[in-house]
């Protein structure tokens, strides 16, 4: 009979919090350094520009519960005569929406009433975040960018979305590409999810989702990993716990202080890789300044 | 007596309709090669990074008249217990607003019915653009950023908001600078207004801002930039035309096929590149992918 | 073989155009008179207040695909100090979604490019609508109520989803209840929806839903009825017509210019009557005075 | 030189805590009775019905800091063929704003870290209100309404924004139409707001604007008035004190449990009264149902 994991252990063995001093905010993205920015713009060789987001989903589909709202202001229709002089638009989203590529602030999630580095759950208010919020990126998050290609290093089209990958998968797609997840990168993890959405139709991924075995939590941790992605949200459905129900995001956003790109689209940037046979990039998160904010939607640009 | 100038046939001398054949949709960012990218990472030598954008506003003032919207989803009020497992937001915005960093899309402005490279208004609907949208940077505009500080060129702290910019300042700045706009570049001007609103208060630019004169229009032209940012609008109030309330709108966003970012905060640039006397430096913009928009927020990111 | 019904002619025994002049947008609100008010006024006897909303629905379900959105501007958790004063909220809504209690303003649908009075469909702009809005009942609609309680006459608890209400049928609750539609009346309808969403869950009534058969629509048109509610949509799913979606929606906005109040709470109101074994009463519709809108959110209250 | 007066001793005067129980959440709503409602039925007389509102209000202007938002979701541009079978629009609005004719709901005020009936201000969460929300009228608020127009009272056209109306007035406007409010009235005070902006341009009405002197506060407790609105805010700027900003909203909202219309259009009213020389009449607000809220716009409706 399988023992349910001691979660605590596993939140103590993560825990940055201390690491950078009692006033940190940042993180592990104090693992970027200005010469680590250097050395992944060392890296561009062709060029090309890759994102890694999806179009903003304005639909409601079984994978899409909040959808964002898109509306014109005044289109062509008003714009003869003098009346009207420019034409304009209207957004309202909220980010966190399963079907939106955003990136997660760390006050986003909470263990036993505590965010990143032992603030109180009550630092995010009505009036939004006194500390932990996405701001902490707001200079640009740049770095090396590392994609793991999980499904292609095992030879699939995809992972099915109760596959917990286990760190010896992730080093089998490391070695696959011939590098090395290290200090300061932004790790990218392709579960496939685009790709079998696109051959099997959409389903609702709160219920079921490929996403990290729980064990990588500490091999994230030892990689110094300074911003984690995924095409999913990086935790897998279901996992063994029941004392939170998305322990990655526990142990990234509040152990770890590692904020997280949920949702990527990363098919396109695979598709790069491949062809170059190179599976790092200089990648460039560019998060709007939204104080107090939780989370923004974001187009992750790699360039290689 | 000062005679009117010839709006139309400014628009002549700078249209670049049919330049990149008639279906083109990219319009000046066809300036930005390849090469142009990897030219441009060539220059990251210390590894910062400097946002080019403002906090998003949501405080009404003189100048916000569109402020944006951010509330809390759920804040960590109702975090006890098991109810809620995560704090989340909502940010709704109408980007062009007067206080917010933001870039236009060519379908933004138009001229006698028509928007970029001859497509009619019609084609911006009550659905959105079907055409000339702001997704066609949706890939990540990445090239070399130029600024040109213009108050430091003239050895002020700020432009006062009737300061219509011409020829010889940019020359001027880019004399200061050892810096020339070539073809592919994103050009920064910056006119020192936050420097200004700092200084003296909020007014309402929307009445009085400083801008590029209407002489510049073909400057641009000839100089191929890919995009132009302004920590204004690039257009000045007030100018001579009575046919258009915005010329340089109109002959960058239709005629040139430019698409412009406008209100950026270019303080912290213009000091870091004063810093180290250098006026070029990698820039990344990374639009949201908002099918059928007319613009979005964005974070202009400059690395050095 | 059945053929299909013809749905021009349909359209055209129903046609109120031209009835109140050329430039009329009030269409069936011209049936209530001042005099019909006083007469619903005669009716209260017991001073009883009955609501006809759904409360507003801000969570996804199969039967609810454009939440509204409810947010707290600012909640006790900052009310310490002087900091904060008072605290609010905002709301943001799609009123046309199938879970929202709303009026159905004319201009919501066209027929053959028109709409009501042979205004052309281009009077709805994406500034909103030029004539036939939602503002035309704007000094408020209060006339005699009455509800036809159609389950209850069927001697059922409610009716299935492809049931479409015959004349027969509505003149059977008629004689049950005593009462008669005449010129001025609101008329309200019920399926019993609601009961069914209580017994068997929530189910998607876009695919599916009882409501009017299209021989009740000249019946409607002659009993002068003022304005039309359902606890569904009015409007029955499925239906034989190839050239329309929703023919009652068409032939009561279009063609006999009659707002609809769509997805009503008739359960207490049903209850309400039968107690009394009254089915008439005074009926007041707010609708928020929204220049241009094509709808708006109501909670239309009986009094008895 | 004049004393502060004592705003506690004010607030323990008029309190209606524990006066209905101590789970009362409907506070002053209890003195409308099922035989006020047929009693102010019974004034019906002419038929005629006049609104109480503002058109929704989506132009900034110095008087207007958060304007609706009212965007088309499809207009008539997009019409043609079958693509699209109806037209539809979205609304969102911060209810409280100075511009919006809106109910408040009883949690929208506190008083020493407590609303209405002794609950804490912390039952105000960021998911909504959990108590003394919006919704106690939701079943329709209908009584008498009685409306005193002080300017009228006073000679005037209008109240300039420093006036703060003494009880002596409002008797003297009772006087003058001949009526006297009673226990379930629904009472409304006309200051003349819009006539003056009408006649002068918009003001910043947060910073001055005519409203009842807190001596009025006791007479609105011990006429029993159940529901006060006001074409301002009911609160006049500026008064004696320092403890709060809005002495009569926290005396009416918190103490003595009676919901506020704030920033009604009395003018249409005014005037049908005094050509009737008839200032009672049927009033009927019939707030949206939203669970949680702290308001909701309204459109109250006199049927005279």
């Amino acid at each position: 009979m399988t023992e349910t994991p001691d979660f605590q252990a596993l939140f103590d063995r993560c825990s940055n919090w201390g690491r950078w001093g009692p006033d940190d905010e940042r993180g592990a993205l104090n693992f970027i350094t200005p010469a680590k920015r250097v050395q992944a713009a060392g890296l561009v060789s062709d060029g090309t520009t890759v994102s890694c987001a999806h179009p903003i989903n304005t639909a409601p589909d079984p994978d899409n519960t909040s959808p964002a709202l898109h509306f014109m202001v005044r289109a062509g229709d008003v714009a003869d005569g003098q009346q009207v002089t420019s034409l304009a638009d209207h957004l309202a989203v909220s980010p966190h929406g399963v079907a939106h590529s955003h990136l997660d602030g760390l006050c986003h999630f909470f263990w036993q009433g505590q965010t990143y580095n032992g603030r109180p759950v009550g630092v995010v208010t009505s009036l939004g975040a006194r500390a932990n919020a996405i701001t902490i990126g707001q200079d640009g998050i740049v770095s090396r960018g590392v994609l793991l290609d999980v499904p292609r290093a095992l030879g699939r089209d995809w992972l099915e979305p109760d596959h917990a990958i286990r760190i010896a998968e992730l080093e089998q797609a490391e070695a696959l590409g011939g590098v090395r997840v290290e200090s300061g990168d932004i790790l990218l993890v392709r579960t496939g999810r685009q790709a079998r959405r696109n051959a099997q139709g959409a389903w609702d991924s709160r219920a079921a989702l490929a996403g990290l075995h729980h064990e990588v939590a500490p091999w994230v941790h030892d990689r110094e990993v300074a911003l984690l992605g995924c095409d999913g949200v990086s935790d897998v459905r279901a996992h063994p716990f029941t004392v939170t129900t998305h322990p990655t995001h526990v142990l990234t956003l509040v152990a770890m202080g590692i904020q997280l790109l949920d949702n990527l689209h990363l098919e396109d940037l695979a598709t790069a890789c491949a062809e170059r046979n190179r599976w790092a990039f200089l990648l460039t998160v560019a998060p709007l300044k939204l104080q107090g904010g939780t989370a923004c939607l974001v187009n992750p640009i790699a360039l290689f």
